[in-house]
């Protein structure tokens, strides 16, 4: 599958592009292409000394998307609503994963949802017709990033369409040891994005760092 | 430590009650005193049976308070805002526990918190002065009755005074193999609250059940 990830020059995104890359193409997007090209290539020199073939690239926005089939939008929540705009004219049938969070630091982290409940509604509003689909937001990027590790945690996916939420369900089996779970509709995706402070938050206040969350 | 467990005639007060009876004294609270005397003397002889000491007591919901020091509020969120008006004469400095869920079942179970944000703010609203401390929303019941299992699953409390959640936290601590989280001020347990119909809704969905959450 050819896989697009925007915000995939750091933390999650490179996470998930580094995790995929040994089966799929990925095109790592930034509005920097320079910083996507490097970005691409030090992930490709990493997973080769591990010895695994891949096939990784970095380019602008709007040409990753125009090669995807999946679209992972791995940006902040300030930076989506633009990119999203930007990225409509190349949008047809790509499935489209929103890991956005929309939240506000003060002493704490603090969820803040548009008007629509969550930002992936918010987002699904913004591209009537293509399907929309939620994920990731509860998985530590350190524990991704780090590809020895087997992660103990589970992905709540969230989405309307039924076979646009079984192809990320199966690209998350892909994660090792990560278990993907059905989280219903997109308005559930509500409970996942807010999770996300509340994780932060749970981490500072009890001593712990990079909390995920695992259903038993 | 005197508990009284008001729903404790079944289900999560049951367990907790059951849990807690061998250290504690547990003083099972109901509208029906013959169906609290029932209940108590059915886990005095459980844990007779295992060759368990206890002291459990079945009475009327206010009796249960009066003798308290912590008090359980283990019933659905329709009868507890009558109970809390009933309770009200004989609640001084006892630390009140809410369990409280307000959800309701269409399709699918839905959070429907009253307009203070959740049960927890509104139950402190109806207790000015008393501490009210949020917590054991996301323990399958199942898996809290059965008295052999180690239960693998963090319980989250909140709370506005230092001191009750520490309480809270440490009779957490003595449920086998639990592990108490601080989630932070007592405005927080609508996290935990409406995670208890996503659980619910999400266990359905994958076919699985008794769903409880670990923070990991």
């Amino acid at each position: 599958m050819k896989i697009a990830v925007l915000g995939g020059t750091g933390r999650i995104g490179e996470g998930l592009a580094c995790r995929w890359a040994p089966r799929h193409e990925i095109y790592i997007g930034s509005r920097d292409i320079e910083k996507a090209k490097e970005a691409a290539c030090g992930y490709a020199c990493r997973l080769t000394d591990r010895g695994l073939e891949c096939n990784i690239d970095g380019t602008s926005n709007k040409e990753a998307v125009e090669n995807a089939d999946v679209v992972v939008l791995s940006v902040p929540y300030e930076a989506v609503l633009e990119l999203i705009e930007c990225l409509r004219p190349v949008l047809k049938n790509q499935i489209v994963i929103s890991l956005v969070v929309p939240m506000k630091k003060n002493q704490w982290f603090e969820y803040t949802p548009p008007q629509e409940g969550c930002a992936a509604l918010r987002i699904q509003r913004m591209l009537p017709g293509i399907n929309v689909i939620s994920a990731y937001h509860n998985l530590s990027y350190k524990k991704l990033c780090n590809l020895d590790l087997e992660i103990e945690g589970d992905v709540v996916v969230c989405g309307n369409d039924a076979v646009a939420k079984l192809v990320v369900m199966n690209l998350t089996r892909e994660i090792r040891s990560v278990r993907p779970l059905d989280g219903g509709p997109l308005k559930e995706s509500r409970m996942i994005e807010s999770l996300t402070p509340f994780l932060i938050n749970m981490a500072i206040r009890n001593g712990l760092s990079d909390l995920g969350v695992k259903f038993v």
